[in-house]
């Protein structure tokens, strides 16, 4: 059996970054930059006042004095002229500082009047100036490529003045469900047959990865309605099948894929749940292939198809990110599979999370795995842990899993 | 002085959940289900075999047993005969029961051949049998109301045979920027003029709560123009308004909308950065109106924005989640106003979050804030605290803000 980090390296290696497209700037929030976000210009392009008040010579501005008012300057109407001796100027935060000025009398600290103003705390120079380039200057790299954007990057790169950026395409994600035994929700059934939940449960995944899920038809378990779908591949970034994973199974898939130039690997995977894994390559496009049962097609999901989607969109690849957890009941030791323990989450009065896993931990029940709120990893050979223990959690709701 | 919860709770109650909307089920991933999806089916139906194998009597199936294979059930095609003394059936995970059978016999505690099986283990009563409704039953409820869909409850409600959810309607949220001085990235910039970064960092802000934002033309500050931009309110869901919150600007905003139905409410909100805000209702649509700092408006979108967009589409409404980590340096006391301190996120050895505040905190550094990765939270009078103690941050990569 292949361990399961092994598995994810092979898988992460094979795969490379989409390439970019340009989107105009709101469409490219929770997208992967392509290209860094360089600044096109200077912020503040000048000094301004960082406070409503006068703008004021400091030389001049002693309590008690009295300095004349010759103008004013609101936002988007900078003051032209000089403030010159015992002047000053009406100003408001973030207008550009007048020649002459070289600080800000505060608002509370002015007493206005007459066309005048008396000032009642002395001002040292340079005070409430934000300086020319404080926030950023042209040039500057603001938002390396590589860096999924929030809606804070979004602000940064229009402050520096980019309508558009370039983000990696969406990873394009097929997802081929096969087997005679099921049916969408909603379609007739046959009989002795499941509702599938597989194909648009992974759509789900691969639009929380950032990706562009393809959801192609059900195939039957026969040679061609196989084939055709494989054919389907073509253009596609990444082909996920789910079904025909286990002994029986992998021949017919691998007798109907082979003509059609797949490379086919079979692996068995020491984890639980999700045994056995189809990795390979369709002509261009890899292919991965995921067991039938729900649970563990999610599980696998978790650990093999959201770093691939991270890998595809130019994200720092490697396993899902974990959390630090108490555990919320004693662990028994575990056997040579790394385990996923579906667990629920609660916070501690210190803050700290606890992870308590279910009693139950059947692999065919997807409504347990719904309710959880973590998975709790559990090691391959894992010692037992009493509660309390400190135990590497991954929090579902966070990936939108 | 208002005190930031206070401000929000008062949002919050004039707030009401949007109607629901009939999507397809893979559209209502990350949606908030409007009513609850109950089981249309039992899951397994029947008795199913846990594992591959045969089914078979236990009573026949002893040690060293040899047992006459009368037929296969592939996943999808039943058998429908009756297992009978001394029989056993080719049997795949997942396959209904035969009549007669009460076991699995595994795969791997099997030796078959001439038509006939040889038991290597016996098997007892019970055994690798998967009940009826282990998973669910018809009738059961899987996912309450109210839930962010998450993958797995998109697969759960696949499973319970639901091709359509019931969800909230996403909050339409107008974005009116406000301002003589500002521009949209790449046009023409007025003399002394900024680039509006606010509108589409707080419609990304939208977006990562789940909300559809409705970006308006900037409005120059001017009574008529801010009075056709508050025409454009009817419809929505809430309107953002951006600017306009300072004194001078709020009397304007005050004369402006008044002839409109304003009734606006003022508040100096004890927090920083963003202390003014305005609250109030145009006709039938609640209005924010946030600073026109950039930084104070994401920091207020978050406090106030994020909340109102969950208590719109019907979660559970508070404040923003936070954790707790340990601080990075020391902390110096606080004074009257809530502060948000843009800080700088790394992990411990021992897997505890260290979040460390920038040296700088200038409300005017966009560029800071997008590089913070945490909110270290400080409440009005907190002590000064020594570094390595307990903080509550805001993580906004976890917001998408």
């Amino acid at each position: 059996m292949l361990a399961l980090a092994d598995a994810r390296a092979r898988i992460l290696s094979a795969l490379r970054p989409t390439g970019a497209e340009t989107v105009p700037l709101p469409e490219a929030w929770n997208r992967v930059l392509a290209a860094d976000v360089v600044a096109r210009l200077t912020q503040p392009p000048a000094d301004v006042s960082a406070m409503d008040g006068y703008a004021v010579r400091s030389m001049d501005a002693l309590a008690g004095g009295r300095l004349a008012v010759i103008g004013a300057a609101p936002a988007g109407h900078p003051f032209g002229g000089r403030v010159g001796a015992m002047e000053a100027v009406r100003f408001f935060t973030g207008a550009l500082l007048p020649e002459g000025a070289d600080a800000i009398l505060l608002q509370e600290d002015a007493e206005p009047g007459d066309g005048a103003v008396t000032v009642k705390e002395t001002v040292r120079a340079g005070r409430w100036i934000r300086r020319a380039g404080l926030d950023f200057v042209s040039g500057q790299v603001l938002i390396p490529a590589g860096r999924r954007l929030s809606a804070r990057d979004i602000g940064l790169a229009a402050a520096a003045n980019h309508p558009w950026l370039a983000v990696r395409r969406r990873p394009r994600v097929g997802i081929l469900a096969t087997g005679d035994e099921i049916a969408l929700p909603g379609e007739p059934l046959p009989a002795g047959g499941i509702v599938s939940s597989n194909a648009h449960a992974l759509a789900a995944l691969v639009r929380a990865g950032g990706g562009e899920p393809v959801v192609l038809p059900i195939a039957q378990d026969d040679r061609s309605a196989i084939a055709d779908a494989a054919r389907a591949a073509r253009g596609l970034d990444l082909m996920v099948t789910t079904g025909g994973a286990s002994v029986g199974e992998h021949d017919l898939i691998q007798a109907a894929l082979g003509p059609e130039g797949f490379e086919l690997g079979f692996w068995k995977i020491a984890m639980r749940p999700g045994k056995p894994l189809i990795w390979g390559r369709l002509g261009e496009t890899p292919l991965l292939g995921l067991p039938g049962n729900p649970v563990s097609a999610l599980i696998c999901g978790v650990q093999f198809l959201l770093p691939a989607l991270a890998a595809m969109s130019g994200l720092p690849a490697g396993g899902p990110p974990t959390r630090i957890a108490r555990a919320g009941a004693d662990l028994a030791a575990n056997d040579v599979r790394f385990d996923h323990l579906r667990s629920a989450l609660t916070v501690a009065e210190d803050g700290a999370l606890v992870a308590t896993p279910a009693a139950l931990q059947d692999s065919s029940m997807l409504a347990t795995l719904a309710r959880a709120e973590a998975l709790v990893l559990r090691a391959p050979h894992a010692p037992a842990l009493a509660a309390g223990s400190a135990v590497e959690v991954v929090v579902l709701a966070e990936l939108g899993v």
